[in-house]
């Protein structure tokens, strides 16, 4: 494995200081900015995630802000979800689509007032899009990276460290609602959220100058609960399901494969609405177990049955709690059913593999 | 420094094989998929470019297709250069800007026919831009990446290379022209083009099972001459001034500002024309030398004259052939002069700079 060359290009982060103290020593790109990928041990950090609380730098989020008279028009122009009874204190996770149907990103949004989103990406320039359709349309709208840096707390004792520092109320704020909350005399918008299932919050640091300040505040309080700064845990999101835009689904698949169908619930005549309405799955998400040893999934693994090409897999991992490779595959419909035996070809040569009924958490 | 972790998300691409048996030792990651960032000695590939021939695996321009009946419609309408004139075998560097004017990235540009164009892109997912209009314009266009990834043999020696491979032939292509030329009997679009200033061509291998038998014939041909797998050399672009899109000017730079108002010629009314038109620049890319020892520059360092700050350096290395730190600034009118004194803060202090006449080649 090779090392990453440092330059402007690929972005530090307000919080990136705070992880090299931490001593990362595996990196990943993600939107141009640097993500974590390791932190000590891997093993460890998945089994601290499920029993603690982590802090995680997930500025590679980059809130996008799409504040105008013609917000709301653009982004029901670009959501195949129904945005019209979206609340001022809701998040919606968002399955993009291209005018073929294919998805381009499938980040949380965030209604800040009628007239203002924020996006936070998954990994693609959206946001190259939105002003693609806001320009050629001429919308009365402004989108811009704002000074945003998401930063995760998730883990089991995630309330107990964000009441310490934000009080009590916070308690109180429900899954994929947001609210504003005070650190230190600064305002900052706060959703109960993230990129595991061991629960959690997302603050969203407005103003790069406050980000160490609460990073380390949150160390120290932290510390009687026994914080660990980690990163979204690959095994933790694989057991639960969790989707990687890029690695699981790309602009090829519709949000349909990608098990997003509920999503999809627009009544407007959204951009690319009749091709996806004429797409309808024929592959789809599975969770799917692979026996034997693997490698490291670098790289997208035909699935066969009766050898013939059914799918593919494109994240894999040992899990230590279910003892098990867990996966993530797109497999046709002919083969998706669970119990389906398969075979998985890695670079290391073929493994059996079997769909579950559902992923692991 | 910290590894980077393999995952799909981050691609390999179709020749990544031959520069992983190459030695690689550093990668960066640039539009979602590696390059390599260092091949042995820096320095030593550094003298080697400049005297011999070295192949480069530029997979990363991700060779975005636009095709269909509005095809040159759209180019008219992204391009502030005029593309009237464009002729069939010629490649055009593009600064592409949005509705404020700003720049969304550099791409080169290829057209294969009136209705066919291919885009070279540097760091950026401009084809998400090219989507948003084409889709919000419901333009009669396919826009897509296509199975096509660029190799580049670079140096001195690169005619003699290339045309013991296509035939002495190539040796009459001229500068960003391309043509089509056979490799054991498939045709391949070749540019005399590439990101150093030492010559060489770039060959679009389409069909990822052209990559590798391309890539070893090059390597034993090359044998006689030296041949060496290199990549982009950070020394040697920044002695010629060559520019990096998110390194040296992003979204917030306008194409003057960027040094490249020779290429906003375009008569058309395209998109961001007239905030283009009103913003003059008031800051430019410069050439600046700057003393002592410097770290590595993986951020921007502030410019300042008197206390005051004009400016930014965004990449600087140490050139062994010219003795000094040469840097790519971004400088304000009021000290973008040749000659003029300025003070650099780098992440290690500060460091005395001059502005300098021209690029170092």
């Amino acid at each position: 494995m090779a090392i990453i060359t440092p330059s402007r290009r690929v972005r530090r982060t307000p919080f990136t200081e705070g992880v090299e103290a931490a001593g990362v020593t595996s990196y990943t790109v993600y939107n141009r900015m640097l993500l974590a990928a390791q932190i000590g041990s891997f093993v460890e950090d998945y089994h601290h995630l499920k029993r603690h609380v982590q802090m995680w730098d997930v500025a590679v989020e980059r809130q996008i802000s799409i504040k105008g008279a013609d917000a709301e028009k653009l982004m029901k122009l670009i959501s195949p979800r129904d945005m019209s009874k979206m609340q001022d204190d809701q998040c919606f996770y968002l399955p993009v689509i291209g005018a073929d149907g294919g998805m381009l990103n499938d980040p949380v949004t965030m209604k800040i007032s009628p007239d203002h989103y924020w996006v936070s990406l998954a990994d693609s320039d959206f946001m190259l899009y939105l002003l693609g359709v806001a320009d050629a349309l001429s919308l009365d709208v402004e989108i811009s990276e704002a000074d945003i840096a998401p930063l995760a707390i998730q883990g089991p004792k995630s309330d107990d460290l964000m009441a310490k520092i934000f009080g009590d109320d916070i308690r109180a704020l429900t899954f994929f609602r947001h609210g504003i909350y005070s650190f230190e005399g600064r305002q900052m918008h706060i959703s109960r959220s993230g990129y595991s299932k061991q629960g959690g919050f997302e603050i969203y640091v407005e103003g790069t100058e406050y980000a160490m300040p609460l990073w380390n505040r949150m160390l120290a309080e932290g510390e009687s609960l026994n914080i660990r700064i980690g990163c979204p845990n690959l095994i933790e999101r694989v057991e639960g399901g969790l989707l990687s835009y890029g690695n699981d689904m790309r602009r090829e698949n519709t949000p349909f494969e990608a098990g997003l169908g509920k999503f999809v619930t627009s009544a407007e005549n959204y951009l690319g609405k009749a091709a996806l309405m004429a797409r309808p799955a024929q592959q789809m998400i599975r969770p799917v177990a692979i026996s034997g040893d693997i490698p490291v999934c670098d790289r997208a693994w035909p699935v066969y049955a009766d050898g013939r090409k059914v799918g593919q897999i494109t994240s894999a991992i040992f899990s230590p709690d279910f003892n098990i490779n867990v996966s993530i595959g797109m497999v046709a419909d002919s083969h998706w059913d669970a119990g389906t035996k398969l075979e998985v070809e890695t670079q290391d040569g073929m493994r059996d593999a079997e769909i579950q009924t559902q992923f692991w958490i």
